[in-house]
């Protein structure tokens, strides 16, 4: 969380339903039209907007504490009345990239539009809303900030420098709420507030898709209140968000619901790391998700695209399963870049089907037949394309080649 | 598939309804008995007994070729009619162990009995059967069977040795069906057909869950004919069997139902390796899913129990979420081994949640929650033990030591 | 419709999403407090505020015509922004009364908080919205008018007194939008226009609680541009609405999407009687409704309290299924009256069972037992009478005298 | 329960698994094969072939008493193995008839092969089985014997003499199990012993689709050791078995466990007739039934063919409802009577969705859409007959003149 070690507190809340709106992930620098080039120079230092931190307290006026657990129901949310559209990108290799940045390294967006989600940009293809907030957190104590913003902790990573590695604190971008920007106090807390975009101990952006209506989260407690935050709403995701900013990202509202159960990180949560804020949180499923009963499954396994075996890992298995759905299903009419942002956004599920019958991992992506408007299934004739579904020659083709991406034509579309 | 390269091919099948029975993945070796000492001893090297090859030919008798794709749907199957009992086991690590081997080194076995499953080793759960096969798959070709036994390609496997990598053909407990034991035929076979163990381009040893009644499963074809082969019945698993010999394994019957699309492979799979060759299944799951409304869900992320970072790895973060949720069961009355074996064998999904937010992948564990005669979701109060789950002492709690495990002992159950 | 022949149309609609907001079934007569008096004294006559009549032409502007099916897809909706709260009444016999009149002869009610719709006047209770319009319609033709305001077609109603008969057109609370009251023009449509209690032909007040969001409903068209009509919003409600006004009533929104199926009367639907006008709508059950794994179900046969036979009667039948559940419920904690309230909006589902086996009809009610906050099931120890479910003295247990119902005490509830 | 007054009860029964085989509900009566006059035939005072009596006991060896509640699961069940057809079949009119007799005056019938049931009689359907026992009931009290034998309840029946009211016993095709036939004895029970046809107090022929795999039924105990007698087994079956021999009928084994629940008639269930006996059983869905997300819904209202009206009748809405079903489906290449046979076995529901807006009672019937290899939604386009589905000439479509039904020929379907 941005305002993690202290911050705009200037209101208590009780332990009851709290109502906010208004939670936009880049705050109107992505815009409703279908030129790429917004999302090729966004400046992801500033993402993500949130609200909070909220104090949690308990019908005593007694605020949630360390070592507490901090349950927190989603009630309702949905878009912001008025502003119901949101869009899907693929960041770009030089903004960052996302999953398949290595097959997909130019950036391009779609335009969404509710309800149900349908895109001028990825026609043929509509779906109910799985809406969740990207970002549900309590703020870190200082102890496990310190841990997050360790140097050391992060070696690995430079290892491995196919995608950039996680942001230690930096001040380019930082958003503190009231606190004036350029003053001391805005000055420490930017060198050492951890930045939002991994989901962490404490959850955080964890963009898990299921985090929908109904759902409850329950959070471990750090610091006094809990100092909870939330935001980045998506309308609907895969899981995985695969194109990075896969979602369809939108302005929404949400009411929470919170219950404290004390000492409930002692009760239910082990630490796994060498502290006892090592901890993940747990959550409950909603009754009210949209379920599919039509499936179309693809598989993949840890053998890379030069025939070479990765010892049972589950991220090249995926990544296989991912390129095996967008290469099928660009047979259906679509171009590869539509299909990449279809799955970032629509209610696909990412499954580790098998991890134990070395050497192969093996990994699994469910797509939901039904929100096609054709038969996507193999079938003993031709592949139908459908008429409307036309290959957009505007969506860029590219290899990367540090040029700026061509941007989407929505005229040729549809 | 076992009898790849050729072997007993003495009947023809038409595309229509096939029935066979008696699918035994260890044959007898695993007995209805508690001690776990046959797990631990278990010769590894003669699974899987499988039904097949099968030729595929269609209505006018021509034969599947290669570049068909061969489409089996699962009609019907279960337990073998008066043996309706199997087992669930951690492998110990001294015999290949499996998913958490490094906190679970020793033997273990529980016996489940149908319908729905229940085992006197784990009281207080009981789930419907997702039943399915392990394995299915077409037999290689000779071109494909190379590409699996080339020693190079198997290359990181040695680096990573803390589970033994795959091996290459031997001769050792090698079932070739009616082609008699020591003759230069049956040498000449065992020397070069693959081992079952892991799922791979053709399908084989998938051990995916949801190819259960009704489901429909898509297989390239690589030989005339097809030569598909089946076994390995699990009445019930979870996403990864993580315990490796983790599914219910029981002895079951299985009706088919194939059909060829021809030309399938090249209308609807685009190979991702050097070869043609390079393809994996697809597949369709079924409409008679068991299927749960109330889910728990365990989060996971790569951060290692010693607190280092593993960039954007899914398997590591999915040990995780599987060690938070093991952790958070055993408070409810279980031992960590039952939790272990529980989760290998319950309908439980194991989802790849995010794989962009670096540095941080996240994997997540959804665990049905009606499978337990007690609410296990967190509570404000104290955690509710259940009278009848009391922890088993005699269902090893041991560091491995190289000794022989403990048995466990059912009179302490229940 | 109550704009059936005519009235205010100003406004021309392409068959394209649609918004509208402020649907009050009574229009602030019912207020959220918890005397009962209001619903007593409530004037019928005066139900329902619509939207509508809504004039639809396709894209190339040419309106819709008769022999037309009209698609109307629920794409959204929810209460009222601002407004997020709704009631449940038994009427009173002599305002009416409804299925159980009489067992329940006394008016009462219950205000509903959402989301999750939860009662002070009916605690322990807690369950998601199938939000959904009770009304929707196209406007009759005046042929098909003349059908349903023949006193001739209601002679079977004269016989059966138990409850009053349908109303012929009045000029008492008609509600004609734009056009002024005491005009000509309003006297005679007011005498010539059906009242909208009925479901029939045209749709109308159905009261369906599957037509929610993403259901596709087809309504036959009657007039030029169909003039459709939908109001009557509904936050929750069970098959039936049993207690008559109950559904969650409630200010509400609505999204609509139209297409003209031309000359769809013709393709898809059979006049039944003796006119070309006597056919009924058909629908498809949206992908996003709450959906529940477990039910508690009740039966009842056509045997009458009396112990009397009534030959293959479903009505009866279905009486019987709902007055063994409030009795069961009853056993719970809760007085029959809130039982009563809450079978009427809750997600239960009431279904023929059994039509053929004479001389007994079967009907079921099912009602998913995961709405309460204790378990429901039959035990094997005493009914465990959860410790929030007193029975609430003051709601009343009269029987008819004539006289004011008591009111309800929410001091005393919860 | 046709042995209900006494009869074979030789072993005793703990309260545990109990697994029978070879439920036929006409022994043999109806052959696999096409022609309609074994249906029209059929000597039905024959039926029901049932298993039981079972006399219950608890785990200390105490027999169910009169007052408590036996809870039964249904564990397992399905076809006999070997014997996997049933049949469907019109009962004519002069044979007893069904639902929609004067629709349908004459005999006809489909056979179906599993699993998933199919028909050579109705081709381009196919679905899984909702498999459930007809029949399943405790044994009545000589006082509740007498109560239904009794010719005073029976009087409304005479009045309403569309369908041959119910049978009195009678000695006629009596099974009476190993008491010889023609022994007083014999002759004293016969007598005395209620016919299987309707569902009653004590479950009986229910004929409930969802008593199916993990459902659980509480049945009243009225004799000592309960005495369950169950057989009818229904591969399939819509709510309401319309053509009155409606469901898949089968043979098949079923496994049960049972449950006493001491007192339990006192504890749950409330008397609603002059006599403590007028109970009706309760039962719990289970979870492993097949779902369906899609469904097409047909609405009626009681408006009969004349146009009269008949007030709040559910019975004749459904009716209305369910013609209209069948006029609509008839036009994808049916014929009617195929229409009637399958909604008669196919998973479809049929709702009370309105019972209070006088005049008008509203009944729906809902069919899953998956069911069918063409998409039977309405479109804009004509009314795509798919190539398969011929209308059937030899399915007679008559009006009934006392002459034999013409026999449905196979060999013109498909």
């Amino acid at each position: 969380m941005m305002d993690a070690a202290g911050g705009d507190i200037t209101k208590e809340y009780t332990a009851e339903d709290v109502k906010h709106a208004d939670f936009s992930s880049t705050e109107g620098a992505i815009k409703d039209h279908t030129a790429a080039i917004d999302v090729k120079t966004l400046d992801q230092s500033t993402v993500h907007y949130l609200s909070g931190p909220i104090r949690v307290v308990d019908v005593d006026g007694k605020p949630a504490k360390p070592s507490d657990l901090l349950s927190v129901e989603i009630c309702n949310l949905g878009p912001l009345p008025g502003d119901e559209w949101g869009f899907t990108a693929i960041f770009g290799r030089e903004n960052g990239g996302g999953f398949l940045t290595d097959h997909f390294p130019c950036a391009a967006k779609a335009i969404w539009y509710f309800e149900f989600a349908y895109s001028p940009h990825i026609p043929g293809v509509r779906f109910p809303g799985l809406t969740h907030p990207g970002i549900i957190g309590t703020a870190p104590s200082m102890e496990l900030l310190n841990i997050w913003n360790s140097p050391q902790s992060l070696t690995l990573c430079e290892v491995q420098q196919s995608r950039p590695p996680a942001n230690l604190p930096l001040t380019k971008g930082c958003l503190l709420g009231k606190i004036e920007e350029g003053t001391p106090e805005w000055e420490r807390i930017a060198r050492e507030a951890a930045r939002t975009v991994p989901g962490r101990e404490n959850g955080g952006n964890c963009d898990i898709k299921n985090l929908s209506r109904g759902s409850k989260v329950y959070l471990p407690v750090f610091v006094e209140g809990a100092n909870l935050s939330t935001g980045d709403m998506h309308f609907s995701q895969g899981d995985d968000e695969v194109s990075f900013c896969g979602a369809i990202e939108m302005s929404g509202f949400l009411e929470l619901k919170c219950e404290i159960i004390r000492d409930g990180m002692k009760e239910y949560l082990t630490p796994m790391g060498p502290t006892p804020l090592h901890v993940n949180p747990i959550f409950e499923i909603g009754p009210v998700e949209p379920r599919f009963s039509d499936w179309l499954v693809f598989e993949g396994i840890n053998v890379d695209e030069s025939g070479r075996q990765h010892f049972l890992d589950a991220t090249v298995a995926y990544k296989r399963a991912m390129l095996n759905a967008i290469d099928y299903l660009s047979r259906f009419g679509y171009s590869k870049e539509q299909v990449y942002l279809l799955l970032s956004c629509c209610p696909c599920e990412g499954r580790i089907s098998g991890i134990v019958d070395s050497p192969n991992a093996l990994a699994t992506l469910a797509i939901p037949t039904s929100i096609f408007d054709q038969d996507i299934r193999p079938k003993t004739n031709k592949v139908p394309t459908g008429p409307r579904l036309v290959r957009n020659p505007d969506i860029p083709q590219c290899t990367y080649d540090g040029k700026l991406p061509t941007t989407i034509n929505p005229s040729a579309a549809a």
